[in-house]
């Protein structure tokens, strides 16, 4: 595969970065994370809207515009020829004189073949379990995943497939994805601070509020607690129904409703997307 | 200067590591760091406690035994001859096929030139801010520096020197450094929990207990306020006297006299390790 470092295509066996860069020496930096469907990357001005508003929280001057970013993530569209990918753009806090202050940041782009979550999963549903814990900066993606590695070891223990991270009494977010419930009155809320801004939970917002009241709202352990359907969103999962939390099934223990309509609905947004992007592609 | 990765030295020139590794990828890893005085690592055995329990916290298995690290150590203080020096080990989550779970660590060691904070740097103490933040894992000495990196601006602005971590009416430590404080009752005090057990911090526990009631516990912010003393400690700057809390001035505005003997012991007790170690040195 070819992956991208601050001004060109490599092969990814040869890529490397220096170690006094601050992603090593502290794990300072940024990224993103998108995916391609049929070869067109989905969503992409609002995944690089949130890459561009992270770089710009913690004070990282991006080494490319918008525009250039683009081009390069053709290309590589181009030269890896990989169907259905993840995307990652990591903008690093640069090679550090002193191993803390930041230098000028380093750009890393790779691509990856990467699975979407199943119709068989979804079905499925997932098992999760809570723990303490607010992200630092959470409205930044930051490269910072200390915690969520760490309860690797808790989930494995506790057979569950994820953990919500949960502070003084109120619901926050996955380490990789967004948290919604539908609520008895049938409402679609998620939380609306201290979290990351999901783009698929921005696109499930819009959805929602289609046919449903669609809220961003501070969402409590009680709420949880009380709601009939729990699911989660994320690029590569799309929306998971959460069937049990800490042992407790969430409404009949089946995925729901409100949010199967909400998966399908999602699903043709993507096709949607697809159609009307594929034709500028198709001109090129 | 040489650098080691891995099983080999190289110049740090040519040093890098794959963008694969865990630490680019998610900031996960943990590291030491201490210095040379004269040629001789301080506490060297200490160190390197702490390095093998943050690796084993972070279930990261070290590379090298305590031996060889030893080894490797002195054979880089030959090699490089910085007589004061700061040594950086770390141990990152290694290359990831997956972009999240470890694979086998890669072990980084580098030696630069330290300077150790003055005696000027002593009387004129610091200024600091106090900032609501609990470390991730804050027993792991862990490469997660985000917040401590974020908050650098703030500092520049309200201009001080430091931000000292308080969490829930508790007080933990510095982003870098651990806090003691001296009680009106002249108790030598500094918080037990949920922060990193600093070496020099240790050393200085030790050797207040000779003259002082000598005391890990909870230190509240509402003691921080009534303390008569405050300083910091860290293996670059020794003690350091605060002297200033979010504009409130410490005692009477200058280094207390049980600070400045804890100050005067602790270079005594570096003399004492440097003479007692030196001599195997001589014999090698």
């Amino acid at each position: 595969m070819i992956v991208f470092i601050n001004d060109r295509f490599i092969d990814e066996k040869e890529a490397s970065i220096g170690i006094s860069d601050l992603s090593v020496q502290r794990g300072f930096g940024i990224f993103d994370f998108f995916r391609t469907y049929r070869y067109v990357p989905l969503f992409l001005d609002d995944y690089l809207d949130r890459f561009f508003n992270s770089a710009t929280l913690l004070s990282l001057q991006p080494r490319h515009t918008r525009e250039e970013l683009k081009t390069i993530i053709y290309e590589m569209i181009d030269r890896n020829q990989i169907e259905t990918s993840g995307f990652k753009l990591i903008l690093t806090g640069g090679y550090s004189q002193d191993g803390f202050e930041p230098g000028t940041p380093n750009f890393i782009m790779t691509q990856q073949p990467v699975e979407i979550s199943s119709e068989e999963k979804f079905e499925k549903g997932i098992r999760i379990i809570l723990h303490e814990y607010l992200r630092d900066v959470p409205e930044v993606k930051s490269i910072n995943y200390l915690m969520a590695i760490y309860l690797q070891n808790r989930l494995v223990e506790q057979k569950a497939d994820d953990v919500l991270y949960h502070q003084n009494g109120e619901v926050l977010e996955f380490p990789r994805s967004n948290v919604f419930i539908v609520t008895k009155e049938g409402a679609v809320v998620t939380p609306g601070k201290n979290v990351l801004h999901g783009i698929t939970r921005k696109k499930v917002l819009h959805i929602a509020g289609r046919n449903y009241k669609a809220e961003e709202r501070t969402v409590t352990l009680e709420d949880l607690k009380n709601a009939s359907e729990v699911f989660l969103t994320s690029s590569t999962k799309r929306l998971l129904p959460v069937l049990e939390i800490d042992d407790v099934i969430v409404g009949n223990g089946k995925p729901g409703k409100i949010t199967r309509e909400l998966y399908t609905a999602f699903k043709q947004l993507e096709e949607e997307y697809y159609k009307h992007e594929k034709l500028p592609l198709k001109d090129a």
